[in-house]
C-alpha cells in the first residue's frame, strides 16, 4: 500500500510536473511571439495618430468603430460584429476661465470643463472665489457664504500612496460631486484641483454627475501648478473668476461597441477580453484606453498565429462609452442576460499600457485560488500581485451576473500624470511594456480556456 | 514544560511581530517622506539641465563633482570629501559616416563612435561594406574577404527576453570586440548595430576595448532603423562607407569621486550606497546614472530628516568614470583595502530610475536569506524579486574583498531604448518611479543598519 501510494504520488507528480512544463513552454511561446512580432504598438500608433481622441458620439469615435472591426478581421477573428448601443452625447465646445486679482488685470487659466458638465451657454459667469481644502471644510460653510460665489475645491492628490489608484479614489469624490455641492449652497460654478499626480499645469477632465434636485452649474478642472498659484493668490487677496463655456449634453445617439471572436472548438462558452474604444476629447486616448484595445486584439491574433486550439470562444469586446456613461458595458451585459449565453470569464485592461505587475481577481475563492496557484508561471513575466479584488468597469454587469471577472494590473506610477489629459499620447506608451501586458493577458486566457 | 514552551513561543512571536510592525511603520514613514518631500527629482533636473552630460575628463564632469559635494552637504552629511582618481580621457570631436550606393550618391548616416574608440585622425577612410549577422558568421570569413573592407556587425538586440539586460549581455560582445575582430582580418573599421531595444535611428554609444596585439581601427554604432536600411541595401548591392572622425584617448587626468556620510552612532563600520556621477557625452545621463546619484543622496537626506539613528556609518559614494574605465570604483576599493576600513554592505543603483521591482544580492547564503526573509516588508513598495546574484560594477572591488553587495533592480523594459544615447534625458524619468527607488534603498539600508 505504501509502495503503491508512493507510485501513484510519483505518477501524479510527474503528470503535474509535465503539465506545468507544458504550460511554461506555452507561456514562453506566447511571450516570444508578442515581444518579437506583436502588432499592438503599431496599431496603437495608427489609432492615436490617424484617428486621435474619440469621445462617444464624435465622428472620430465612429471612425474608430470601423478601425477596430478591421483590425479584428486582420487579427483572424472568425466573426466580427457591431453591437448597437444608445450613448449620451456630450460636447465641449469653446471654453475659457479667467481670474482677476487686486491689480484689476484679468489672467487666463489653463482649464478643462469636466465631462458631462453643463457650460455657461456662451455667456460670462463670474463671481468671487472661495477656497476649501476638503469636503469637511465645505460642509461647515454656511450657504450664505457660498451664495453667488465660485467654489474652488483645492483638495490635493495624495502623493504618499504607492498605489496611485488610492489617491485617485480619494480625490475622485471631488470631481464627481463638486458641481452639485456648489449648487446646493447657491454657488455659481465649481473649480477643482485636477486628480493629477503630476507637478504641471495640465488639467485633467473626467466624468462628473449631477444630483437630481439641484441646478446644473458648471464644473471645471485646473492643473496642479495652476491650483498652487491660485491657492497662493487666495491666501492674500480677493480673486474673481469668470467662466465662459459651451459644453453640455446634446441628447442621445445610436453608436456601437465592436466585437470579434474565435469560436470555441469544444463549446461556445465565452471568455471575454476587452478594453474601451472611446476616450476623452483631449490628447489621444493612448493609455486610456487605446492600450487595452490593442492588447485585447493582440490576444486574439496570438491564439490564431500560434495555432492554439481554444476550447471555448475567445471574444474581444471593444466597449463603447466607458468614459461618460458606461453604456457599452451595460448593453453588453444586457445582451448576455437576454441571450443567456454562458460566460466563463472576463478580463479588461483599462489601467494603462505600462509594465504588468499583477492580475486583480473578482470571483469566488476557489476560482481565485486556482488562478493564484498558477502564480509561478507568471513570475518570469513580472506578474506577482494577485491581491486586487476588483475588475474593469465595463465588465461590472458580467460580474453582477456571477461571471468571474478580472483586470490587468500594470505599474501605476505614471498613469495619473497623464490620465484624461492632452498628455495621454502615443509617445507616452512604451512598446515593450504594452506588449508584455498583452502577453500576460494571453497567457491567463490560455490557462482559463484550458482548465475551466 | 509544554506550557513554558508555549509561553516562550508566544513571547518570541510577540517580539518578532512587534519588531515586524515597528519595521513596517518605519518603511511607511520612509516612503511617505520621500514620495511627499523627496528632492531627488528636482535635483536630477538641476544636474541634467544645468550641467548635462558629463563624461569623465570633461569640464561638465568637474562641475558635477562640485554639484554633488554641495548636494551632499545640503542633505545633511556630517562629512563630505573628494577622493582623487586618475581617469582616462576620451574625446569624441567631430565625426561623420557616409554611404555610397550604386547610384553614386553619398548619404549621411546618423552614428556615434563607440566610447574609447580611436578615430580616423580627421581623414576620410573608406571601403566596401561587408555584413555579418553573428560572430560565428564572421569567424568563418577568410581574412582576404575582410582585408581593406568595412565590417558591419548587424547583430540584432534580442527583443524576446523579458529581462532586457539579457539582450544587452548577448549583444554586448559586439560592441566590445567589433573593432579588434575587424583589425585582425585587415578590415579598416567596424560598424555595429546599436545595443538598442528601440525601433528608431538613435545610435547608442558605450565602451569598447582594443586587444593588445592588433591595430586600433575605429568602431561606430548606428541605430536600429538605420541598420535595417543598410541591411536592405546590402542585400541588393555593393555599398561603400566613408568615416571621418577625430575621437581618441587623450591620456590621463586627475579627477574625483565624491563622498559624503553620516557617522555611525554605534561604530564606524561603513554601509555604502552609490551610483556613478559620470555619463556618456550625449544626452543628459539622466537614467544612466543621474538617477542613481540623486537616489543615493535621497537615502542620506531621509535618514537625517526622519532622525533615524544609524548604528553604522552610512556613506554615499558618487563614483567617477564608471562608463569608460571604472577607475572611481577601483580607487575606492583600493583605498578601503589600504585603510582596512570595515565595510558591512554596499548597494549601487545603476539600472535606471524606473519603478523598483527587486534587489539583486551578491553575498553568502545566510546573508541572502536574511534579506529575503524581510521580503514581506518590501512587497507593498512593489519589490518582490530577490533572484538576481549580481551587483553594481562600481562596487565589484568591494565584493571581491568579501563585502556583501547588491543592486537596485528597477523595471527593465524602457532602459535599452535610451541607454547611452541623446535620448537619455530628464524628460524620460518619472518623478514617482525615481523616488520609489530611493525609498526602497533607504528601507533596505535601514534594515541592514539595524540588524547587521
Amino acid at each position: 500500500m505504501k509502495k503503491l501510494l508512493g507510485t501513484s504520488f510519483l505518477l501524479l507528480s510527474m503528470a503535474v510536473f509535465g503539465q506545468a512544463k507544458e504550460d511554461s513552454i506555452q507561456f514562453s511561446q506566447i511571450s516570444l511571439e508578442i515581444l518579437n512580432n506583436g502588432k499592438g504598438y503599431t496599431e496603437l500608433k495608427d489609432l492615436t495618430k490617424n484617428i486621435g481622441h474619440r469621445l462617444s458620439g464624435s465622428a472620430a469615435y465612429e471612425k474608430s468603430v470601423q478601425w477596430a472591426a478591421q483590425k479584428l478581421r486582420d487579427a483572424g477573428a472568425d466573426k466580427v460584429w457591431l453591437q448597437e448601443v444608445m450613448i449620451p452625447v456630450w460636447e465641449r465646445g469653446k471654453e475659457s476661465l479667467h481670474i482677476q486679482t487686486s491689480n484689476g488685470k484679468w489672467k487666463s487659466l489653463k482649464m478643462l470643463s469636466l465631462g458631462n458638465s453643463e457650460g455657461t451657454g456662451g455667456k460670462d459667469v463670474s463671481g468671487e472665489i472661495i477656497m476649501v481644502k476638503s469636503l469637511e471644510e465645505y460642509d461647515q460653510l454656511p450657504a450664505e457664504k457660498v451664495k453667488g460665489k465660485i467654489v474652488f475645491f483645492n483638495h490635493p492628490f495624495n502623493q504618499g500612496y504607492v498605489q496611485t489608484f488610492l489617491g485617485y479614489r480619494d480625490a475622485g469624490v471631488y470631481r464627481r460631486t463638486a458641481a452639485s455641492l456648489t449648487a446646493k449652497k447657491g454657488g455659481k460654478f465649481a473649480i477643482i484641483r485636477s486628480l493629477s499626480s503630476a507637478f504641471d499645469d495640465v488639467p485633467h477632465t473626467g466624468a462628473m454627475k449631477y444630483d437630481d434636485d439641484v441646478p446644473k452649474v458648471p464644473a471645471v478642472a485646473i492643473g496642479n501648478t495652476t491650483a498652487d498659484e491660485l491657492e497662493k493668490l487666495l491666501n492674500n487677496q480677493k480673486v474673481t473668476a469668470k467662466l465662459n463655456s459651451n459644453c453640455g449634453m446634446k441628447g442621445e445617439k445610436l453608436s456601437h461597441s465592436v466585437i470579434g471572436e474565435i469560436t470555441g472548438k469544444k463549446d461556445k462558452s465565452v471568455i471575454v477580453v476587452g478594453g474601451h474604444l472611446d476616450s476623452w476629447d483631449v490628447g489621444e486616448g493612448a493609455h486610456d484606453d487605446g492600450a487595452g484595445i490593442v492588447q485585447s486584439i493582440e490576444v486574439l491574433r496570438t491564439f490564431k498565429k500560434l495555432g492554439i486550439k481554444n476550447n471555448h470562444t475567445i471574444r474581444v469586446v471593444c466597449f463603447a462609452n466607458e468614459e461618460n456613461g458606461l453604456k457599452g458595458g451595460l448593453q453588453y451585459g444586457k445582451t448576455v442576460k437576454e441571450s443567456n449565453e454562458k460566460h466563463l470569464f472576463a478580463i479588461e485592461s483599462d489601467a494603462g499600457g505600462f509594465s504588468p505587475r499583477g492580475i486583480s481577481l473578482e470571483m469566488n475563492e476557489p476560482q481565485r485560488n486556482q488562478i493564484i496557484s498558477w502564480g509561478n508561471l507568471f513570475l518570469p513575466y513580472g506578474v506577482y500581485n494577485f491581491e486586487g479584488r476588483y475588475s474593469g468597469a465595463d465588465i461590472y454587469p458580467l460580474r453582477d451576473m456571477g461571471v468571474p471577472t478580472a483586470e490587468l494590473v500594470p505599474d501605476p506610477q505614471r498613469y495619473f500624470d497623464i490620465h484624461h489629459t492632452e498628455e495621454d499620447t502615443f509617445e507616452k506608451v512604451n512598446r515593450r511594456e504594452l506588449l508584455l501586458g498583452a502577453a500576460v493577458m494571453t497567457q491567463l486566457i490560455y490557462m482559463i480556456d484550458k482548465n475551466w
